[in-house]
């Protein structure tokens, strides 16, 4: 177990308190014993912060000045690691505590992986059971495929990635270094392009070839079950340090920028262009051929059906729930609408 | 071909006409031959069943009263099955005549199966081709993996639970008795959790360890291609005889309680809490850190932002289709609803 | 390198300009070169058509017609492919190019294939590693498998189909000709069917056994991990040519007619019937039990909950997005449109 100072060191915080104390790991601040690290984030926690039983709490501050002056029930010999960014702090704690658990997957091919003879896999690089992997494919130092992964001709996956079972990486596809992909991810498959024949002889929607790729960039992540297209004639592209929640659909020749979060059933159509840093809330969709400013933020099950120019907006569009019985009359007058504005006019003219 | 007696008795149900009559399974009114049973669950088809050709017809006592004295063209000479809930009583029959044509797993492993030698496998398991069983996993008795499944390390699958194949089984899951669980399904990834660290030198998402699981209660299914994810600090939770639809996304630290029905693609974010017996309509989603009262009902593709305290209600939030041109102008109406507000009030006032 | 008039020819196109200009592929307006082919099917692009340094451009005689008489700075010297359809002529050169450098699936089964004894595998068919086929199955000619796919007891999948890896095809599905499944889609999964039993002893959901199947006709396209239901007593049905995107959710019993186009995360409700040359917007969801028109048009994110009736429409319902703060009020405002709708009245009758 670290001591109070030993992590305060390796965490570059402020230390305020008994720096000898050892420290086992992180938990809620309602469930944390005395041989735990908590932390505060939200002033709104301030009161049950103090009264945690947390041995170690990371603060900013502010909350100290407060909680020296408002002690609650537990805060009496307690040590606090001050940090300008108490989450990013305890985010980096909690790491640095899970690693001591986490599986260590031993470098080696498993007997039964299906490997094309042209390629060569590094000698750090963990191949699991039932991987297959095509001709060309290019593997950096450590990548880790626990099985049961599809990674197709030409594709090139950096160092240090990681991807869970039941991946499916289509030809082509670049992965940066540190990736993480999740179970049932899908990258590289076509994107959806067809172009209508319809005469009076047949009927045929023709196949567009999508001859782009994937192009990831490093410390991403894909959550479980997401589809990433790759391009029609250019590529799909998604930017360093973005994180990408569950059963997110990401569509051909889009490109998003750099640390963008994205949450589960988010889907972003064709050649729409998303920003650096923009958070998207789950379930919201963006058309085509949209432009989405720096910084923008989208509410969840949001339409984006237009672009956003000006950066750092939050944008939304939910019809408000209500009791079902009020709704159906609501949605009723919603669809009169036009009739509310011409009997307005007409009131407005008659005064 | 069990006789019409036989299947009263066995499903505890009153018997109305000839015993003796082989019945030999079941089908909709309007396909049911002399030889089949069709069911009766709602009095708007009791036209469609006085005239279907069914040999018997499972319905409740009011039904029947009402098909005594108006008898359709096929009434005569047929059986009936009295219950108290003709639906689940033409489940239940279903099932059973299902059974005899349902296919047998033969209890083995396939040679093929990649199974840690930790773990020791029940001898009436069925585990097919292409199965990775990591270190510390335990089966209960008649667990079937089909094939192409990944159980990780210190998972649990209770008895009699069905694995279809190309499901991703992460580390820690709890299953439990005679669960259902279709293929894509993703039980156990990680929770979307990163803090923002945002400095005038770098930008970066820290990714918060998810070091909870995934708890599954018995007689739980879950769709193709639903994700479950696992817990930050604690557990996500599914009650027992829950039954989840395909692509439902279920976020971190979710609780859903006993016997509820989450219909497609519905997702529920973090930390929200749903009741017992909730019924959640298709593409319906929920914003974090809600709690929902049991027996609620929402409608499809409606968003639930608010927590919801009173038992029983049934909320709906969606904007009614038009035609796009009607919507094109509905819309904009709607975007301006402040003005009609305001200028509602200045003819209040000018009254 | 193909000649102008070689392509011009085989596509059944008129050519102007030099027919023994070499050309070896195609590009986007805005980055093809001499030696490449664009096209221009939209005339807001006439003006880049006309700069643009394509070698070859294919077009319509009323484009060809302006460029002629507004030459670009690039018109001079290009050959041009005149057509009635040039994005469909596009797509036909674009998959023409695309071949000469597509894999090549060699003919043959991979030893770690685990196929049952029961079936004969075409030897015109490639069958990838970790695929698993259950007994009764028939495939056609040059069906491709491409790996880590399961394919269950009694399916048949037509000649010319390309199954892409980490796909899940329950049993009795039936695939037409020329299909192409990309990874993670699962066809034929149970129904999301259930009755209520909920006694004062207990209470269950009790599974209705989803024993109709899944059929699909000829040149259909399944997107990444989309889902199509088996049906409960009759069959699901996708008609001939209908494309799907990727993560579109087909529930049981729905009858989808041809050539329609499914953009991704649309979700399709339990026994609804689409017509024929429908086109559905992405994340579009519809209730189960409706009849929809032929070529009906629904915008992406739209809920439709009625039947249509009149074919050809496009429909709508997507609550406009706006700044957060505006919706706020906006959201406020609507879900108090009944007190609106009857302060206008006091109003009408106060005139």
């Amino acid at each position: 177990m670290p001591t109070a100072i030993e992590l305060a060191e390796q965490f570059q915080v402020s230390l305020v308190g008994d720096g000898l104390l050892s420290l086992q790991g992180l938990a809620p601040l309602e469930r944390a014993q005395a041989s735990q690290i908590s932390f505060l984030s939200n002033p709104l926690y301030r009161q049950q912060a103090g009264d945690s039983a947390a041995g170690g709490l990371i603060v900013s501050q502010a909350d100290l000045d407060f909680l020296q002056a408002s002690p609650g029930s537990n805060t009496v010999g307690r040590v606090f690691f001050v940090s300008k960014n108490p989450y990013a702090t305890f985010a980096r704690m909690a790491q640095h505590f899970a690693k001591a658990s986490a599986p260590i997957y031993t470098p080696g091919v498993h007997p039964s992986a299906a490997i094309d003879p042209s390629v060569s896999i590094p000698a750090t690089c963990h191949i699991g059971p039932f991987v297959q992997i095509g001709p060309g494919v290019k593997l950096g130092e450590r990548v880790v495929l626990l099985g049961i992964t599809s990674v197709a001709r030409n594709s090139n996956i950096g160092s240090d990635t990681l991807i869970y079972p039941n991946v499916s990486i289509y030809s082509e596809t670049k992965l940066g270094e540190r990736c993480i992909i999740h179970s049932g991810a899908v990258i590289g498959a076509d994107g959806f392009g067809f172009a209508p024949d319809f005469s009076a002889t047949g009927a045929e929607w023709v196949k567009i070839p999508q001859t782009g790729a994937v192009v990831i960039g490093n410390d991403v992540e894909v959550g479980a079950s997401s589809t990433i297209d790759r391009g029609a004639m250019s590529d799909t592209i998604i930017g360093d340090g973005t994180k990408i929640d569950n059963q997110v659909q990401i569509a051909h020749n889009v490109v998003i920028g750099n640390c963008c979060v994205i949450a589960g059933c988010a889907a972003i159509s064709g050649s729409t262009k998303i920003g650096n840093f923009c958070i998207i809330g789950g379930a919201a969709n963006f058309a085509g051929h949209l432009t989405i400013a720096d910084r923008t933020t989208v509410s969840g099950n949001t339409s984006i059906i237009r672009s956003i120019t000006e950066p750092g907006q939050h944008y939304t569009g939910v019809y408000p729930s209500m009791l079902h019985s009020a709704w159906e009359k609501n949605a009723a007058i919603l669809r009169g609408l036009d009739k509310i504005r011409q009997r307005l006019r007409l009131l407005d003219k008659s005064k």
